[in-house]
């Protein structure tokens, strides 16, 4: 404890520090770019037996990295000072299957039976491609990853269920196969890619028009790569309709205490 | 010493002992099928430098297994037993760049200058490929994988230069990407594929006319995925015309003491 407390706080305390006192409200993206970040999803207890069972059953699309007690909003093994309540730039609160608000902080909305869920993203893994050396087109142009509902269903539990969403990376094939490499030592972050080459086999019409994000174009010699995508709990969670919920708001996530490296498996 | 007499001789060495008593003198395809087999060149000492080092900037097409002491036909770090100039059930002698031999042993063709080389070879990653479930359709008919020439140059080194040769297996997208993962786990043995999709784009005109093996049809929703191949230094060794050297007789190939599953670097 006495050494931890003469270190410098890691960046990633220091950017939840900034975020729960109100002083950053914008995307995380770039924010302690070593540190894990993770989408969140909270549940009243009696629905997150049935999440729980859905992140079980899907997950390249729904890779859990934390779940709280009912009714805690701290997440010990994912930071030791979190408290999901403050500690995310922005949410949105759904009840009856609209978003209601767009607050801040949840402290008016929490209640002693929520219960708080962190699923990977791939920044984590996003990071570990540029470090390889590919490049990522959507980030040079500043622009949100294409992503896609597919013909992939996903394993459905209690009132969740939809499509699989991918997010789409074009490669030519020498770095399609080193994105395979790389991603594939990130299973809690989505993992290696779900498909590889024929938009049309999973569904996807038109590369051109994403459901979510912006067209990255895929060139003569390149091969368009697809990986599992957090939308996809995200867009299954709006689809249920549940009578309460609280998500992340779009690209506001939770920076966790995790190093990106840490949760590589080889 | 006393365990190795009282168990059974490995596979191997009962495959090895049937090939150097003249018993078994076809393909080793299939025989010993969980031991490692290796391409095997064999070349005077002046030579052998001038191979080794384009082994080591040619890892992908040549990953060397074991190379001999100058004059020894012996290779204990591949098997305690072997002896080069009888251990493979048949050889090419070449003299001046042509085949002038094609003997099932080589002890009236030994020289005290001549160093051997075993290159790992696509039968270790094959066990692999098909232990996880995935097809090779070369195999299920009966018919040796096709091969072709590309436009990727090998890094010359003496005499040794020439193009990269590359097998081809068609798969399904999630395939092609399990592929991936398995070979990656196999550097030994040609690793991870060199290319996905475009035969056009390394210089492959028809994949209908392969310039060894017998075709493989890709069918709509495969893509073709490329792994280099030992026949690049046989291409090379034969095209070098030098005046003396001996390899294995196509399919004729050492088996090793290696498992399989130990090469595996992951």
């Amino acid at each position: 404890m006495n050494t931890a407390l003469q270190s410098p706080l890691p960046e990633s305390r220091e950017a939840r520090k900034r975020i729960r006192s109100g002083e950053w409200t914008g995307p995380t993206s770039g924010m302690a770019g070593r540190y894990v970040q993770g989408n969140v999803a909270i549940f009243p207890s009696e629905l997150a037996a049935d999440f729980l069972r859905f992140c079980h059953l899907n997950p390249k699309p729904c890779p859990l990295l934390g779940v709280s007690e009912p009714g805690d909003p701290a997440l010990p093994s994912l930071g030791e000072d979190i408290d999901i309540r403050t500690d995310l730039p922005r949410y949105r609160v759904f009840e009856n299957g609209s978003c209601v608000d767009t607050p801040h902080d949840i402290r008016r909305w929490w209640r002693d039976d929520l219960v708080s869920f962190v699923l990977g993203c791939s920044h984590s893994f996003e990071e570990a491609l540029l470090e390889s050396g590919l490049r990522l087109k959507h980030v040079e142009r500043g622009a949100a990853v294409p992503m896609y509902r597919t013909s992939i269903p996903t394993r459905s539990a209690g009132p969740f269920q939809g499509p699989t969403v991918v997010s789409m990376r074009p490669y030519a094939p020498a770095d399609a196969i080193r994105a395979v490499q790389i991603t594939s030592r990130f299973p809690a972050v989505h993992g290696a890619p779900l498909h590889i080459g024929f938009p049309e086999a999973i569904g996807i019409g038109d590369l051109n028009r994403p459901d979510w994000g912006e067209p990255v174009a895929v060139e003569a010699g390149e091969l368009p790569v697809f990986w599992a995508c957090g939308v996809t709990p995200q867009a299954v969670i709006e689809a249920a309709k549940l009578p309460f919920c609280i998500t992340h708001f779009p690209g506001s996530m939770l920076i966790t205490d995790l190093l990106n490296a840490q949760i590589s498996v080889l």
